[in-house]
C-alpha cells in the first residue's frame, strides 16, 4: 500500500448498526498477505435490492451473476479484493456460483440471494476455494458494527478505507443510510472502476430503491473520473432492510421521499467524492463545472472531456495556470460552444471572456488558486442554459509508478 | 529540448529538390531563443492545394484562415512555432490576416493565396509585429534544399525534426513527394496535434490531391494517438506543383495514380509514425491491431480505445504483461465484441483464448517482448472480418515532467 492519499479526510466517519444488517470481514489470503481481503453482510428477509454495474462489453463473472439473479430480494453480500474474476471464462461463471452456493448454505437462502463482487486482477483464475473456505468462520463472527473492517478489506490500491453515513426522516421514522466503496484506479465515468455498498433500514419496495439509486448514481459515481478508463467489474448495490419500521413505500415519487432522496444524493456524493480523493496518484482534487451548454447532457460530456484530458490533468499537477488546455478540451468534446462567447474560469479567477484572455486575467491569482489541495476549473459555453459538475484528480508522477509496476 | 526520443530514426532523410518549391527558416524570437521558430515556403504558380484540419470546435486563427481562403490555387506557407494563434479572438484572426499580408506583398500574390499554421500555446497574443518584421530577410534567401531547417523550425516540443520522401511514376514520369511534420503532444486521433506539409512535383489537380490526401489521413495522421488530446491547431496541408512536367491528373480515380497514391500512403504513415516516435516522454513504439471486429470503423474504435487507455500505456512503460489492461480496453470502448471467442496477442505470445488466459501463454516471453523498443498488441474481438491499425506510445514518468512544466 502506498502512502496515504494528501487528499484523504481525516479518518473513517462513525457508521452505526443498522437494523438488518450484521458484516465483517477477514483474510483469505488470494492476493495479499497480512490484510482482510473478504468481506461478507448478511441482509434480514425481506431487504430489498437495487444495483447498477458497469457498461463494459466484458463484464466480470460476479457483474454477469448479479445481473442473471437479481431480482427484488437478497440475503448476503461476499466481496472479494485481490482478484477480478473477470475475463476468466466459465471457470470464473462456476467459482463466482460455488461462491453463493457456499454463503447460501450458511444464512439458508437461495444462491440467486447472494450478491458478488471481486476487484482486483483481470484475467488470473479466482482461487475460489480459499474464498469459499474462508466464508463459515466468517460468518459465524458476522456483527452490526463492523463497517470500517468491511471498508478496508474491499480496498486494492486505495490508500484509505470509504465510508459515509447520513440519516433522514421518511414518513415519520428516522431512517439511515450507510455506505462504504472502494476505488482508486481505472474510474471512469459510466460507473467507475469502483465498488460501493449503501446499507438502509429505510421501508422501500426494490423498485423505488432501484429508481432513487439510478437517479443519484447520474450524479455522483457516474460524475467521476479518475483516468477514463472502464472496469470490468464496477458495482453499486443499494440494500434496504426496511428494519427502521414504518410502512413500505412503493411509488417513487412518493412525497414521503424527499427527504431520503436527498440524504441518499449526499451520500452517494460523498462516497464517489472520496473515490476521487484516493485517485492513484492523486495530489489535487479538481471540481469542474460547465455552464452555458446546450444542454445538461452536452455539459456533462464536455466537463467530462476536461477532466478526462492528460495535458489538464498534468497541468494542474504543476499549478500551471495554462488555460488554453481547457479550451482545447472544450474544443475536443465536439460539443456545441460559441468561442466569441466561451469564458474559462480557474478558481473565481477569470481567465478568458469572449473568446481571447479575460483583459484583467491574473496568473499569478490563478496560480495561488492552483497551489491548493481544491481546485475549481469553470467553463462556461455561451450557447444554452445546460450545467454539470464532475470530479476529478491530477495526473501526476505517482500514478505512473503505481500503474507501471501494479502487478510486480 | 528534452534529451532526444529513444525512438528516434537515425537521422533526417535527405530530401530532394523539388521544381517549384522553395523554403527555408530563421529566428523570430517569437517564444524561444538561439533557434529558428518560422518556416516560410514559396510554390511556383499554378500550385494545387489540399488541406485536412482539427475536428476542434476552438479552432486557431491560422486554421479559421486556411479554411476561409482555401481555393485551388497557392503560392505561399508561413508557419511559426511558439504560439499557436488560438483562442486569441479577432485579434488573433488580425494577426493572422497581417502575416498573410506580408508574405503576399513579397511573394507578388493575393492574401488568399498564404497559407498559415501556428503551433505552441494557446490563448496568448501572437507577436505578430516580430512574425511579419522576420519575413522580408527569409525570402530573400529561400533556397530549393532547406527541408531540414524547415522541419527544424516548426518544432514544439518535439525533440526531433520529422521529414520523409518517396517518388512514384506517374505517367511515365517519375515524380517525388516531400513532407515535413511536427508533433509530440495533443496528438490524437481525428488529426494529431500535428502540423505537416507535404510537397509534390507531381502535376495534379487540387481535387485530385485532396483526394488522395484525405483518404492517406485516414490511415496515417488520424491512426495515430500520444495522449488522446485534440489541438486547436492540427493542419496537413499538401502542394503539387506540376514541375515534373507531364499532364495533370483529374481524376481521382485515374489508374496513372496507383503508384502515387502508394508513395503518398507509405509517406503519410512514415510522418505519423515518426510523431508518435517522439511522444512527449516515449519509451515504446506501439502498434496496436484490431481483428474480427464488426466493421474496420468499429475495428478502428476498439484500437483507439487500446492506444488511448492510461493503463495500458502504464502497463507498457512499466514491461508489464498486464494483458487485463486489453480486455478492460475492449470492453470500454462498447463496440461489439464476443467475450467467449476474444483473443488477445502480446507480440506473437497469444495471452488469452477464447474469453480467458491461454492455456500455453508463457508471461516470460510476453515479458520478453515487451523489454523491446516495437511492441505488437493484438485484439481479435471473434465478432466480425473488420480490421484497424494504430500506433502510439507508452505513458511514462518523462510525459508528466514535459506536460506539468510545459509553460515555465
Amino acid at each position: 500500500m502506498t502512502a496515504l492519499s494528501p487528499l484523504a479526510p481525516a479518518g473513517f466517519p462513525a457508521l452505526p448498526a443498522l437494523a438488518g444488517v450484521r458484516l465483517g470481514a477477514t483474510a483469505a489470503g488470494l492476493k495479499y498477505h497480512g490484510r482482510d481481503d473478504v468481506m461478507m453482510a448478511v441482509l434480514a428477509p425481506g431487504t430489498t435490492l437495487a444495483g447498477l454495474f458497469t457498461r463494459s462489453s466484458m463484464p466480470s463473472a460476479p457483474v454477469q451473476w448479479c445481473r442473471q439473479v437479481m431480482a427484488g430480494s437478497v440475503r448476503a453480500l461476499v466481496v472479494n479484493a485481490g482478484n477480478a474474476n473477470a475475463f476468466t471464462g466459465a471457470k470464473g461463471l462456476a467459482a463466482a456460483r460455488s461462491t453463493a452456493e457456499a454463503a447460501a448454505g450458511l444464512v439458508g437462502c437461495a444462491p440467486g440471494e447472494v450478491m458478488l463482487a471481486s476487484t482486483g486482477v483481470i484475467g488470473e483464475p479466482l482461487p475460489v476455494d480459499g474464498l469459499v473456505g474462508a466464508l463459515p468462520a466468517l460468518f459465524a463472527r458476522l456483527t452490526a458494527d463492523d463497517w470500517e473492517a468491511a471498508a478496508q478489506a474491499i480496498r486494492t490500491t486505495d490508500t484509505f478505507a470509504k465510508g459515509a453515513t447520513r440519516s433522514a426522516q421518511l414518513g415519520g421514522v428516522t431512517v439511515r443510510l450507510n455506505g462504504i466503496a472502494k476505488g482508486s484506479g481505472m474510474i471512469q465515468p459510466d460507473m467507475a472502476t469502483m465498488l460501493a455498498f449503501i446499507f438502509t433500514d429505510a421501508p422501500l419496495s426494490a423498485p423505488v430503491l432501484q429508481a432513487l439509486l439510478s437517479a443519484a448514481g447520474e450524479r455522483s459515481f457516474n460524475a467521476i473520473t479518475v483516468d477514463s478508463d472502464t472496469s470490468t467489474s464496477d458495482t453499486v448495490l443499494a440494500f434496504a432492510t426496511g428494519g427502521a419500521g414504518g410502512e413500505q413505500i412503493t411509488a417513487a415519487d412518493d412525497g414521503r421521499l424527499d427527504d431520503f432522496r436527498q440524504a441518499l444524493g449526499a451520500l452517494t456524493i460523498d462516497l464517489a467524492q472520496q473515490v476521487v480523493r484516493d485517485g492513484e496518484g492523486a495530489s489535487k482534487f479538481i471540481t469542474v463545472r460547465v455552464c452555458g451548454a446546450a444542454d445538461d447532457a452536452s455539459a456533462k460530456r464536455v466537463a467530462l472531456a476536461i477532466a478526462n484530458s492528460p495535458l489538464v490533468k498534468t497541468t494542474i499537477a504543476g499549478e500551471d495556470a495554462n488555460w488554453g488546455r481547457l479550451v482545447m478540451a472544450v474544443g475536443k468534446s465536439g460539443e456545441p460552444a460559441d468561442q466569441d462567447r466561451t469564458a474559462i474560469y480557474i478558481g473565481d479567477e477569470q481567465a478568458a471572456a469572449g473568446g481571447r484572455r479575460a483583459p484583467d486575467y491574473s496568473e499569478s491569482r490563478a496560480h495561488e488558486h492552483l497551489k491548493g489541495r481544491e481546485v475549481r476549473l469553470t467553463a462556461d459555453l455561451g450557447v444554452g442554459a445546460g450545467e454539470a459538475t464532475v470530479w476529478t484528480c491530477d495526473l501526476t508522477h505517482d500514478y505512473i509508478t503505481i500503474n507501471a509496476d501494479y502487478r510486480s
